[in-house]
């Protein structure tokens, strides 16, 4: 039996014999009673354990140790006027394995900053065991999403001999280290993906729905919150689709991903809600219930003009076509204008890249970000150009040599009609539904500069 | 409408007026009535769209090359007599976008080789279209059994500084590429990883069942069939669990994913049935229905030395307690002697890795093999040491710096009361499951020596 299963029965289980193995969250002897608090990680409630000297194996329970395993056997007693709805009253107890004394996680508060020293223990405490459930539930919730509509999940590449997206520094990946790329292990230079972008959308071309949901590298020499070296993320494309049906796609996604981390981890969030942010709960359940709105880029920046023609005051406030919307515009925008998820399409185009579509403005591409109250852009994405002139004309505005990226480009020539897309940073996403609000705490074994832990 | 919603309502459709967007596989020109086949990659099956000279747009319909994306306005109209259940009937084709004709995949067989050469193409053959939905199908039936079964996902690092496990040679990353660690991104030396497993006990020991499913990477110079340098593992642990737990979790999953398969793909099934491996149904359907057996390491020997001395010859006949069982062995065991798949266990422990636990008998570990009719091995695992000693004692045998690994082993002084896991690489099942006989061709864009393409 594990903890869990007394949780989900503990009705039907009422003064029955049960056992259970569990590691020590804490052992506090008192005269006539003693209470030893268990949990094995299967659910974040802990089991209250309840033994006296009479009990079988009492000498070695009452030595056993935060972190201890420990094996129980009692009757389920219910406990309808405490917090906890049941505990145990144990007959017999084994000590299993004691612990040392220097256990790092006694029962007290830990920083977050010791708590990431320790990666490989920090997933026991309340907090984590919380965040990397609904991380492990929001990875189903989006794959459930997108297999119950029907697309191919596409494992792109990690390793790639891509260089010329322009989305970020990449590492190297050698054998030879001698930079002689020619004799190395693929013969050529190798580095981390960026981006699985590109190769979904050959992809779409096969399967018209598809999603890539795997790991993305920066080797960004960036010390914030929101940045890591080794992130996931989800980048979903549909062929014959445009940007109105991109949209449409990103709030349904959403939607049903938060919908269901909302179904299956209402305790893990409550306890968030509590630790890490006060109102989590109904912030996100405003994601699954309100219609999204959708602005222009150009109605932004009126809307943004117009504030600070009124006294408001940004950190930039020379709004402008061409301006690279920042945070503190974004969480306006959806804060305190929409008051809702908001999308704003039609960016500049020499603010965006190569690959998406040209609108007949001339200036403006079918570009799409999503900004949600709290953190402003959550996902991005675009329509893609089909144009194989267009594609290649921002290839040289960029700098982008094309032949570099010919079976991506060339793509258009063999029958393409229309392509959409996003892209979402997983990690950004968990941030955001579990309150926590260091990257390096919705992963279970953070990558940054000069750390690597583990 | 996509193609797939015609074949899951071609009934309640018959007669209706649909419209399809679709990519041309052949267009026909007959004297009275001329014939295009459309995909949308939606589903496997074609769609048949008759149209005359009457048709609007016939024209432009006449024109459409293989590979042209098309627009099809029509009446459904039912075939029964025929293989497929209906066609379309246009009245409407619009030309959407025209494909060159030097498209490389005209209708006629190409060589694996060839399609290898175009991977970013492939997936629009047939078979391609078979192998790559059934390996997302089979994905998504892994993370639906762990999660149904209260396992946490996990994603453990790629990128890690763990060098020591022993598991193969590794990809150095790396910015500066001049072998100065200190000086480089994380300020010591870098790698991809091998396998997750690690870290994934780190948190088995926090939720008691997590899983990993991630990519792996391996710098071995092997051209086989069966290697690939990245490549996805699925990595389960369980703590509390011992070799018996994981003969059944083994078991439990392969028949949850194989069986989930079966009832999602069976048109893909058919396909690659006929195209690739007769007999793939019922050998994977076997999987499924029976009980797998489970035999010693030293029943095995015996039982190869009985065949042996009755005159079976195998290439290696030198059959003594620490030989690494061959695949010619691996398959004798499982298809000719058990004719099932079956577990081997408690193997010689210096064939084995170091964090394996040590039988009594004190030359076995507790480690488990998988062998299934057709290929031998499939996936292995093993319970872990649990014994601080005898694991440091094992790193001396194999010249592994305990110290490099002084979080993992010294996780066993934290309270450790037994541990259990597999390793399955991903791509070996679905070779099995799809009858691929090289690895390159269950991988979108797989990535080998000398090979970096897309």
């Amino acid at each position: 039996m594990d903890i869990k299963f007394l949780y989900d029965n503990h009705e039907t289980l009422k003064e029955q014999k049960v056992t259970i193995i569990g590691r020590v969250r804490s052992n506090r002897q008192g005269k006539a009673v003693s209470f030893m608090v268990l949990n094995d990680g299967t659910v974040l409630n802990d089991l209250q354990v309840v033994y006296k000297p009479e009990t079988f194996g009492f000498e070695q329970g009452s030595k056993a140790r935060v972190s201890s395993i420990v094996e129980i056997e009692g009757i389920l007693i219910p406990t309808p006027t405490r917090p906890q709805p049941f505990e145990i009253n144990a007959t017999s107890i084994t000590l299993l394995d004691q612990a040392i004394e220097e256990y790092p996680l006694q029962k007290k508060e830990h920083s977050p900053e010791f708590l990431r020293e320790i990666s490989h223990l920090r997933a026991r405490t309340k907090t984590f065991q919380a965040i990397f459930r609904i991380r492990s539930t929001a990875a189903f919730a989006i794959h459930k999403f997108f297999q119950e509509n029907n697309y191919v999940y596409v494992t792109t590449p990690i390793i790639t001999s891509n260089d010329a997206e322009g989305a970020g520094e990449q590492f190297v990946v050698t054998v030879n280290e001698d930079k002689d790329y020619a004799n190395d292990f693929f013969g050529k230079k190798a580095s981390l993906t960026v981006s699985g972008q590109l190769n979904g959308e050959a992809f779409a071309q096969a399967f018209k729905n598809i999603y890539t949901f795997g790991p993305t590298f920066r080797a960004e020499n960036s010390h914030t919150t929101k940045h890591a070296s080794e992130f996931w993320m989800i980048e979903p494309e549909v062929a014959f689709a445009d940007i109105n049906d991109n949209i449409q796609l990103m709030q349904d996604m959403l939607k049903s991903v938060v919908g269901y981390v909302l179904e299956k981890n209402m305790t893990e969030l409550e306890f968030l809600q509590e630790q890490l942010e006060p109102g989590l709960i109904d912030k996100i359940t405003g994601i699954v219930n309100v219609e999204f709105k959708v602005n222009t880029y150009e109605e932004v920046l009126k809307t943004l003009q117009d504030a600070i023609d009124k006294g408001h005051k940004f950190e930039e406030n020379n709004i402008h076509f061409g301006l690279d919307l920042g945070t503190e515009h974004e969480r306006f925008i959806c804060e305190e204008v929409n008051k809702c998820p908001t999308f704003v399409i039609n960016y500049p185009k020499d603010i965006k890249s190569f690959y998406m579509k040209q609108n007949d403005d001339g200036k403006t591409v079918a570009a799409v970000d999503l900004l949600v109250p709290g953190i402003g852009e959550l996902c991005g994405g675009s329509e893609r150009e089909a144009n194989l002139d267009k594609i290649l004309e921002r290839c040289e505005f960029y700098g982008i040599n094309p032949e570099e990226l010919d079976w991506y480009i060339g793509l258009r020539k063999y029958g393409f009609y229309k392509s959409a897309g996003f892209g979402l940073g997983f990690e950004r996403l968990i941030m955001y539904i579990t309150g926590a609000s260091n990257i390096r705490d919705v992963i279970p074994f953070p990558r940054t500069p000069k750390t690597l832990l583990y």
